[in-house]
């Protein structure tokens, strides 16, 4: 893909009619109008995002992008770039935390390995390396054009061979060693904002650890937006410049299963702040992207809400996570079956004798 | 059970040690500290409330309650009373919305008439009808001394079978046409609340509607709180004088659930507003049982903020619900299966080789 086809994508708009046709399903089943909330709403926009008023999300996968940061080398993680390689290794066997917590639960695992910074590919990880981890975006720019390109390129064939294989629903997962610092560098640019005021702890800094990000994270975008960096991103060559310079290969990848979702009409589920800033970034590079995203978790990371609420989306679970791997994403997974065997049941007010309850307009 | 003997109960104190214990377990599990967010407190809430580091939550149970209330016939809901007991049969039969939900997982459902408004007692569903309704509470108390008695002792028994029966956690469900607005007539006398600015509409009430029910609940209040009326309940008797004159049925048997949990050391699970209102009434008569408590999900009606502020628990799910029955409850049910996981797999970092993060001190 070039940069021009990447910025000729046109994503076609989700069907408000089949919408339409699925709150009125929902209104016919035997129970308070609204009563599953927001869940109704998330089920409603994976209807119109299949396209089909009873969607099938019976198979499921996680696409998890693996890559590491040069960015490390700053000293903005409490970790050794080690442990990428390391979890990612476990990811492949499910042994990881997401893979345990989805022991009992019927979830396939694509884990991509786009820029790990080792010589093997951990066996069950998808060889999509990139190369070795990215530049120190104080140092140079994160990536070359070509890099960037091949990382979304991969994420939007991940989601094409998912939707090739009858995946109804995509969730999204990430590990990379200072991806949380990548991450808030990037939504801070395509945002404008202060990485004051958005910077958070990743996987537990210390006050000082925090001070060092920020500060890693201002002469990042002091470097590449300049006087530009406190405003917000609406061109799609800054957006895709933003991404190159201070983004990680697997946020680019994560943009690409967000491209691809709206290409092959799967709805892609948004995990955290990673996640989300690649979602952000998707919308900004391919707008119309956002109909086929699904909010799980608002994290502990101050970006999300900024992210989520530019995307309007709504999030269900609201724990104060930050793990990571897609964790958020997995745990939205087990609740969606439960809503979505209500929605298919068909127990409707006739079946029950019980009087249907009305809309009111508020 | 007499009132003495209720006011008497004792509480054990769940242990802070094992609580520091099962910390220590999360943090020693090759994650970032605190990934998994209030997620963790939760599964060492569990742990300190059973008593032992590796909770067993295997098996669950939910116990719903069902009960009509007198106050009906004030027109403070758009459906008819009929529905308690058609949605009460759907219960006993798992095909009701939260049985349905529970379709393909394991839950064992324990459904309780303690007061619907009929003569006969659906298949499935236990029977320990207390009294066919509660009276309405503007023209007499809406049960008798012994009629709430009766119905908590109702709760505690619930409780105490399924710990017999080898059931590691409870979920509260209920069932009972006008039972928000018992329930946020109980929460404004206990907390000496404005009635205005905490009623909801429940299943979905016009805008008169809900004005008919705000008046409604005022005029309660006057009739059995007064002069008091803008005074916080804190005196045991007058918690269950407020339980007995405004709850219901349902409330009362819920609320022996919790005081059931407390007693044998099982954590049950607030659903909604009316599961939550029974919770902190619970709390008042006898105090200690919150920390049996584990919160689900923040429902749309306004009063479940202030029950889980006051009770100082943390909900994960806030997805607008208003479907009662237990099914925001259900919902927290596999998640906690796939947290439980994690925090049972061992995955240590010296089985990782990754080195462990370091909980700072902010």
């Amino acid at each position: 893909m070039t940069i021009d086809e990447l910025f000729n994508i046109e994503i076609w708009d989700t069907d408000p009619e089949l919408y339409r046709q699925s709150v009125d399903k929902w209104d016919s089943i035997a129970k308070p109008i609204d009563g599953l909330g927001y869940f109704e709403e998330m089920i409603s926009r994976i209807a119109a995002a299949q396209g089909r008023v009873c969607p099938d999300i019976s198979r499921k996968a996680m696409i998890i992008m693996c890559a590491d940061n040069g960015v490390f080398e700053e000293g903005v993680s409490q970790t050794e770039q080690k442990v990428t390689r390391d979890v990612a290794e476990l990811m492949g066997r499910k042994m990881s935390s997401v893979g345990i917590m989805a022991k009992d639960y019927r979830a396939d695992f694509f884990v991509y390995d786009v820029g790990i910074n080792s010589q093997d590919i951990p066996a069950g990880v998808i060889d999509a390396k990139i190369r070795r981890g990215t530049s120190d975006f104080l140092k140079e720019p994160a990536m070359t054009e070509d890099e960037c390109l091949k990382a979304i390129d991969t994420g939007i064939a991940a989601v094409k061979k998912c939707t090739e294989e009858g995946y109804g629903i995509i969730a999204t997962g990430e590990m990379g060693i200072g991806n949380t610092t990548t991450s808030t560098a990037l939504l801070c640019a395509l945002k404008g904002l202060d990485p004051g005021t958005v910077t958070g702890r990743g996987a537990g800094l210390s006050g000082r650890g925090l001070e060092k990000k920020i500060s890693v994270i201002e002469r990042g975008i002091e470097k590449y937006r300049g006087g530009r960096k406190k405003q917000a991103i609406t061109a799609k060559d800054e957006a895709f410049e933003a991404l190159r310079c201070m983004g990680g290969l697997d946020i680019a990848g994560l943009a690409g299963v967000f491209i691809g979702g709206a290409l092959y009409h799967v709805p892609i589920v948004i995990d955290g702040l990673i996640s989300a800033t690649a979602a952000y970034t998707a919308e900004k590079l391919v707008p119309g992207c956002r109909n086929y995203m699904i909010a799980s978790h608002v994290g502990r990371e101050n970006g999300m809400d900024i992210i989520l609420d530019e995307l309007s989306l709504i999030p269900v679970i609201c724990a104060n996570l930050a793990l990571g791997e897609g964790t958020g994403a997995l745990l939205l997974f087990p609740m969606l079956d439960m809503v979505k065997s209500l929605y298919d049941s068909g127990t409707s007010f006739s079946d029950t004798e019980i009087k249907k309850y009305e809309r009111f307009e508020e």
